[in-house]
């Protein structure tokens, strides 16, 4: 069952779906509190159903897909850093009432900032994390008192390397498109950039990878060519039990680290 | 007096040069300790003579000074965010003893990462901030023991406005020129980025800026097109006595931060 309700309706309903015998795929951030994953983590281990999450801005990029098989081919090296730009326009006017109201959305490190951590985990092949700073603020939307226009976090995952992201809702009128969203990769051998959704003032394609490294600069264009592996390995794991397109735990664990993330934003407004 | 000392003797040098009556124009970073920048304090009041420091990354890149002239000038609204990637290549080879003792170059948030600190407080208009986080990391060289190969840090200025930034040593040996130097500028109207350096895989030149606006996007090409006016400001400032180079306190503040980051780091490093 493939689900896109209001975040904090997503835990919930996934409980619904595992007991009734079905895998669960929901679109990103798939909870808005510990206590919806602890309950989904059970419903898991109880059932032995699926609970996976449509982190799209990994999963559904090609550039981004590509540069998972760049840095697991060695292209790189080590991964010592993982550093990501989300930014989104607002577009007020077209969004629902719940958009704008925290227990619903769930906050901004919950709700955007899940595609950076599910990435980071993901490009540094760590298992766990720690999350170093986290904060959040509305610079400039006093009309949605509830609304976090701006959210940043630094994290260090279990192999020692380094993240930090920062997403917002500044995306200016002018940009060609939603977001210019960027991932740099830092490893011991190389780098990698990703111009995800645009090249700004120079190409409005995106999937946009350059790549240097020991011998070289290199600009990969990448729309068409790469595919989204994960989609269909995802329907085969579903049919075999299998856990080729993403493991349950990684899903849960980028859940489980937005959700502190966001946490410990909000105690650090409350002083 | 212009110098090029070792950082951890420009403080003492400038000493001298003010008890001589005369001003001090000093490299990057100016001192390796906070009681090297109490006494340059001191002797400033007591002497009335600057002590000036060539942080060349903004100073002496066209990019980076149209940047100021830009967000001055209300080009991206409010500035709320700051982030900058300073890496560097290493060259081990050609670096003298000095540069791998950390007593003599002091940490790389207070070598390098003083460029970018120095660079925040100007695009935000602070005169203060505080170190949020701060980490230094020698994750692949060995052979160096007191080499800090990565640093990074996240401040929040007085003006509310965020800034994070990551200095390293990894800049691959195929990269055209010695460092991918980055600088993004977050507005509530607008951002810019600068490609200080090279604009990899498309120009070898560097004084790329990218400022995108409620209008549109642009790319300016600036190299030879801006000038250096800290320089001869600097000049008029020694004669007339005046500060329109840069303030007394701005140089001492960017240098106060980055001492006090470099400390936070190393406290977080022993546990």
């Amino acid at each position: 069952v493939a689900a896109a309700a209001i975040p904090n309706g997503r835990g919930p309903l996934g409980l619904r779906v595992m007991a009734a015998g079905k895998d669960y795929f929901t679109d990103k951030a798939p909870f808005t509190s510990l206590d919806q994953l602890a309950a989904a983590r059970a419903a898991v281990a109880a059932t032995g159903r699926k609970y996976m999450v449509y982190y799209s801005e990994r999963l559904h990029v090609e550039s981004a897909v590509h540069a998972g098989d760049l840095v697991r081919a060695g292209a790189i090296g080590r991964v010592i850093q993982v550093l990501g730009l989300g930014p989104h326009r607002l577009s007020a006017a077209s969004r629902p009432p719940w958009f704008f109201a925290r227990a619903q959305y769930g906050g901004i490190l919950c709700d955007i900032g899940s595609h950076q951590i599910e990435q980071f985990l993901f490009y540094t092949g760590a298992a766990d994390a720690t999350v170093r700073l986290a904060a959040v603020a509305n610079y400039n939307h006093p009309q949605f008192p509830e609304l976090e226009d701006f959210g940043e976090a630094s994290l260090q995952a279990d192999t020692g390397a380094s993240g930090y992201f920062r997403v917002d809702w500044f995306t200016p009128d002018g940009l060609g498109t939603w977001g210019d969203g960027r991932t740099v990769i830092l490893g011991t051998e190389g780098y990698i950039e990703l111009r995800k959704y645009i090249d700004v003032a120079r190409n409005r394609a995106g999937d946009q990878l350059y790549l240097v490294d020991g011998r070289g600069e290199q600009h990969m264009e990448l729309a068409g060519k790469v595919g989204f592996p994960f989609f269909g390995q995802l329907i085969r794991d579903c049919l075999e039990r299998t856990e080729h397109a993403m493991t349950q735990e990684h899903a849960f664990k980028a859940a489980e680290l937005c959700l502190r993330a966001q946490e410990l934003a909000w105690q650090a407004e409350q002083g």
